[in-house]
């Protein structure tokens, strides 16, 4: 067996426009899935717990007589979580620990409520409120993930979000333990086994068991995403994730083994995962190719890795780590392994990355697990306008302003005028009114 | 002229089925302003400053040679500032600067970057940084609002956003001096007379004149709307704002001119805008409907005002200003005015808006111009799980990680075993080789 991600070099005049074509990725927007989507999410809307007990029956097999059949509560997840094997009990309990403990700094640092007056005794300032109830989205079959349970409720749990409700299907009744027991350690209240786009409009529109939530995160197949994205508004979301991308900038330093599987690791995902090297060192690239031609018929996910790595992979041989980061900075990419002796020099030049894995120790599988940072990140090159899933997300501001009598003259008289030259009579006079003190 | 705005009192028994029936609005669904966008979107996406130029003559009689004739830069905004009357341009610049003062506390506030070490010496943290390149779109013709020009680039630029470029359309060639001179103020580095979808997709992809953008924030009409939700993903946006709303909470304290005055601001914005007023007086209920009917006529928009209030606008009377409160949390306004003696005993109350302006002399037109805080809110009960537009929508965060030789071996034992639990072998193995100190 042997992949060849394609070789690319700076040096090269068509560098750019080939990087941009392997680069390449558009959403498949598929029209037909998008109207059965609305269709499902119309029905939902209207007719509630039938339609969802019909769905769940239609496609995943699972036929139940009420929504009882359904529901799984806080004693299924704590059962579920004390009759796993004692080693993945730590790990998830560890995990969780980890990524509580990163939340709740982050809930530090982004602050909190915080207002100041004016010299004119006007209070202004912002209060920060957790939202009453999310929905959180839990892929089950195939790719059922419990560290995603861990990375989408454990932020809500730690900014004060009274009601995590999970959504996670069970195809043919078959509940994943670690799933569960993930939702124990996390902190959610209770779980509907309902998935794809009818889980999506009963989390946004309610019905008569499940509650509507006020936001709705997690990962999901393209029925999950469209619903997601059609009912964006009605309720908040998350972000619609695109392939999962790794960005390795290498000096040459890490030993070429834990590069090629850091690259498997992305590419074993998904066959339209990218996995990309970065390094000014010719030779250390062809250390890393050969590791990856060798290490590759051992892995169970090889067909998945060597289609990745072959269609989607790219190994560039820069100039220089300068322009390693300046070629990265473009990429935006979603992970973004620094494996280099001197991790801090280039982490200034970084603009754009979901999540900085610094150092040759720091694998991105540390991070997808338990070093605390948040696994849900910006794909896409959407880092350069969003962020990694965080407590901010499940957290709203509301404005206070609190104008003293000395500032309603003040500024009544600026509106005044603003409000008059935008032709907004009203607005103008209820501001002219406050001018004058009461009594 | 009369308006009679619907009276509701919670002692009755429909009281909560009125209410629903009273907020209930839609989103007008349109296929065809979807598709006819998608259209605009395709064009200029392909044929680039052509589409542009050719959309802009078709949609606002705009006829130039070329793009040169379409962009507006910083002398043209200083231009506009120094032709201004003296009270605007004074307004004006009270304005920003009070804008200004107000994010540059929320920038604080808010928090940049953070880091800890763990036990283990792994540091944890997260850098902030701004969006390299923003885009603003302000509406031309009827409804030309300079205000928006500050709220939207001023917590961009304080962000630190480096270029921000503003769309706005001058249909007939016909430009907004109030505009251009908000563009001076605000810190807008140049601006493109498009505006519509096209506008939207030229910031969106970019165009050999215009340059592509990271995020699309500002208003627009159902063509504008409709092509942010459709590009949303590759640029980010801001949020797909409804009608504008006012919930007044009245204890009675409040001259009932005052409180009739401020509901006329939101309704003369537009016939579907939404003026609610709850109060446990009734008599005092009764003083402004009275003050409604009195001054409606004397209104420039006494047309817009009196369809709004009949058609949206509602006056509840409540058992108390506790069931007042709740009831604001179910609504969830974009405004809401504590309009009582005593605004502290009820903030505390109030969980879910955009804005609070506590007290009589707190107008909402006060925060449209010029108090300091955006005038950008949540419509549509999205305060419930969304905030006013800030400076945080101009930044954003990447994840650092830096695991020591330690932390690789207790780390990597948990990712191993959670990996291998999820069946991801690649991720595993990258996880165990860290768990050997290198050399």
């Amino acid at each position: 067996m042997f992949c060849t991600p394609l070789r690319l070099s700076t040096f090269t005049d068509n560098f750019a426009a080939a990087l941009q074509e392997r680069l390449h990725w558009s959403r498949a927007l598929d029209a037909d899935i998008d109207a059965r989507v609305a269709q499902i999410l119309a029905d939902v809307r209207q007719r509630g717990d039938a339609a969802v007990l019909e769905y769940t029956a239609r496609f995943d097999a699972l036929h139940v007589d009420s929504m009882a059949g359904l529901v799984l509560g806080a004693e299924d997840f704590a059962q579920a979580f004390h009759l796993l094997p004692e080693a993945q009990r730590n790990a998830l309990q560890f995990a969780a620990h980890r990524v509580r403990t990163y939340h709740e700094a982050q809930r530090t640092a982004c602050g909190g409520d915080w207002s100041y007056h004016d010299e004119e005794g006007t209070l202004l300032g912002q209060k920060v409120t957790p939202l009453d109830r999310v929905g959180v989205y839990v892929p089950g079959g195939k790719a059922a993930y419990p560290s995603s349970v861990l990375m989408n409720a454990i932020p809500a749990h730690v900014a004060g979000v009274a009601e995590i409700v999970m959504m996670v299907p069970t195809p043919g009744g078959e509940r994943n333990p670690l799933v569960l027991a993930a939702a124990h350690v996390a902190g959610v209240t209770k779980a509907f086994t309902v998935g794809g786009a009818q889980a999506v409009a009963a989390l946004a529109f309610g019905t008569a068991s499940i509650p509507k939530v006020d936001k709705i995160t997690g990962p999901g197949n393209a029925y999950v995403a469209s619903a997601k994205r059609q009912v964006f508004g009605i309720v908040g979301i998350d972000m619609i994730a695109g392939p999962s991308e790794i960005l390795v900038l290498a000096d040459g330093s890490t030993p070429p083994d834990w590069v090629a599987m850091d690259l498997f690791s992305q590419a074993e995902h998904d066959e339209l995962a990218q996995s990309i090297l970065l390094c000014p060192d010719v030779g250390y690239i062809d250390l890393v190719a050969s590791a990856i031609d060798r290490m590759l018929p051992d892995m169970p996910r090889r067909d998945i890795i060597a289609k990745s790595l072959t269609d989607r992979g790219v190994l560039i041989h820069t100039r220089s780590m300068e322009e390693a980061c300046a070629i990265s900075n473009t990429i935006a990419p979603e992970h973004l392994e620094v494996s280099s002796r001197d991790p801090h020099r280039w982490e200034p030049l970084l603009r754009h990355a979901g999540a900085i894995f610094l150092g040759a120790y720091t694998s991105e599988s540390l991070g997808d697990y338990c070093a605390g940072p948040n696994h849900v990140l910006p794909t896409s090159t959407t880092a350069r306008f969003s962020s990694p899933l965080g407590v901010y997300d499940f957290q709203k501001r509301s404005s206070l302003i609190e104008v003293s009598a000395q500032g309603a003259r003040t500024l009544g008289h600026v509106a005044y005028i603003l409000a008059q030259g935008e032709g907004l009579e009203a607005h103008a006079r209820s501001a002219q009114m406050r001018c004058h003190a009461l009594e």
